[in-house]
């Protein structure tokens, strides 16, 4: 067995394993970031697409920001269309001057792998079979196998950046871990197209056939999503299927102006939110998607991972340049406070803008909701600071 | 059968009844009230006493304000106190200078009882059996027994004041009504007591061991509550129960300085909400309780129950001066706008701050819901802009 050491072993290649590595590598601190798949497989993940002001600022940090802000869409503000009425969420005037950036999870990934690649530090890719040990000692290590041999992991830390498939998680003890879960009975049928944009800026429509949402990934490239029951098959749904649906969603003067084109993407994702308490278990943290999921309703996944590498690479920090060992036990509370109230914010807007098959007494307390939270400047205000991002917590 | 003659029939002599009866007589528009009980059982009633801006502003309007701008007691704000953190909400500072009027429901009942005696309108107490008939037509009447005969009551409108298990909503055939209900799994147990009242704001309690409501009638006179399962008797709570487990649901503080004293009256009442839909059956118009009851946690019963009586009350207005009779069939949609969003406070406020039998997902969301809205100003916003009350509709 081959021996390699680091400081921080980091599992997974994503937006937050490559986040976390760019940086601790700009702060000096040695990372290996192991990955099971191949570079073109990470970047062919569709995603999200809506990035938080914290997160922007946050890869404006790690020095990658420079083509989000030439390419990347500014959004201001957001529509909600509620049986056919069109209300506009002013976030930039609703938060004091917050907004949001619309730039792909592909882009954003590309541009860290670009920066990881320049700055000389080191992911292995084709990474098979890895497995975090002795994480409760202070020498953990992680095993894996790659380009035919068998690798041992000297570390610090690990980071389990590798979403909720990946080993991370499932290498803790079930007992030690407390799993909290929402299964909706529904999906998302998504396509992608290069199509200009039917809005300007986003479209969240609740409807009585379903949600609809009209995203997008740039000027000419757009994201479309339609709920869809949850055991859905993706081959039912032609382009012109899909297209007549959503203008069946869409206010009229939308659907007229609606631009349609064939998909070079469609799939069905399912709609779950996920937590597990706690998210670190002894030398190892788990970080994004390996410790929570929430609806893709309000944009929160990848902008969440992201306000856990923030938490976890300020932590880090701390610990090599002023010994600050007694942050590491505090990763998880930190990091969940503001995971709940996304997770919170994410299922309210999915159970307030998608058709359930629902008591009538819910029904209707759910549109008194939405009607009082559209009308009232402060519930507006709700929705737009939650949408923008609640601000990370310091670390201190 | 005697005959008897006026312009609007309206079925109650609670403060809704009394309420309605007064602005109309005020307008010089006929009214005979009909009440099942005597006066003394009316004002024995133990009730709400948390009045909004909008109801202390229509008792003064209908010239019976006096006592309860010189004896009620204004409150600028109201307190939360979740697992043991107390936070205040500004309610005046929030709302821009709004704030809510502490003074009982018997009180109200009791000012508008001496003005409509004052004032030489009928009503009628001890009315047996009063049934309406003819809704549908232009010549509806009210049949009734009082000392010993029977009546008719001719009119040209009936107004059905007459609480949750009154005659005029069982009058409404039942196809014709949609009922939206939701029976909560507790109860509140309350105790009147002659003491001090343990904090100046009422105090409404979040804790493991279940909600508990710190509320006062007077300087002199506390109403306090205890959640407890639906099922339990009032025989098993002794006055000493009561208080040490109050003082187990209060931060130590409160607890330390509550003082306790023999209960005055003691009882358990169910959480309901419910409203039927429409509000209104050809010429009857139903009003506050006989068409919806919230869960008393935020205080909005009696409170409807005016803004209904407003909206009743002005439509009448505008029919008998201007003969405006296309304004009679908007009664119910403008009342269900109010009253669907005062029963999504209500519910929200019960689910808030009552300990649940809940799946853990709900519980933690429910955590974050409650902690992102008191962290929030704008969070706060909204639970003080409802507190309040929400404006009225004009009819126009």
């Amino acid at each position: 067995m081959k021996t390699l050491k680091t400081q921080v072993a980091i599992i997974g290649a994503g937006p937050s394993g490559l986040l976390l590595g760019q940086l601790l590598h700009n702060a000096g601190i040695d990372t290996l970031i192991l990955e099971r798949q191949t570079p073109d497989y990470v970047l062919g993940r569709i995603r999200a697409g809506v990035l938080e002001q914290g997160m922007v600022d946050l890869l404006r940090q790690a020095g990658v920001g420079q083509r989000m802000d030439a390419e990347g869409l500014p959004h201001d503000g957001f529509e909600l269309v509620l049986s056919g009425r069109r209300v506009h969420i002013d976030l930039k005037g609703l938060t004091g001057g917050q907004n949001v950036m619309v730039y792909g999870q592909t882009e954003v990934t590309r541009d860290l792998m670009a920066a990881r690649q320049a700055s000389g530090a080191q992911t292995l890719y084709q990474v098979d079979n890895a497995q975090p040990h002795d994480l409760q000692t202070e020498r953990p290590f992680v095993t894996f196998e790659h380009v035919g041999e068998t690798w041992r992991l000297d570390c610090d830390y690990v980071a389990g950046c590798d979403g909720f498939h990946g080993v991370a998680r499932q290498s803790i003890p079930t007992e030690k871990l407390k799993v909290f879960e929402r299964v909706y009975p529904f999906g998302w049928l998504g396509i992608l197209a290069d199509t200009p944009p039917v809005h300007e800026e986003l479209v969240y429509a609740r409807h009585e056939r379903g949600f609809a949402l009209c995203s997008m990934r740039s000027r000419t490239r757009t994201r479309y999503y339609l709920q869809v029951p949850a055991e859905e098959q993706v081959a039912d749904w032609s382009d012109e299927r899909f297209w007549t649906e959503l203008k069946n969603r869409l206010p009229a003067d939308l659907a007229e102006t609606l631009v349609t084109g064939p998909s070079i993407e469609k799939s069905i994702a399912p709609l779950r939110s996920f937590v597990v308490e706690p998210m670190q278990y002894g030398r190892m943290f788990l970080v994004g998607d390996a410790a929570h999921i929430v609806p893709p309703t309000g944009a929160k996944g990848l902008n969440l991972a992201a306000s856990d590498v923030s938490t976890l690479y300020n932590i880090l920090l701390k610990v090599y340049r002023d010994g600050r060992v007694d942050l590491l036990e505090r990763y998880s509370a930190i990091c969940l406070r503001r995971v709940w109230k996304a997770e919170r914010f994410s299922w309210w807007m999915t159970s307030m803008l998608h058709r359930f098959e629902d008591d009538a007494f819910n029904q209707r307390i759910s549109e008194a909701e939405l009607e009082y939270f559209v009308d009232s400047e402060a519930g507006r205000k709700t929705i737009a600071e939650n949408y923008v991002g609640l601000p990370y917590e310091a670390i201190e």
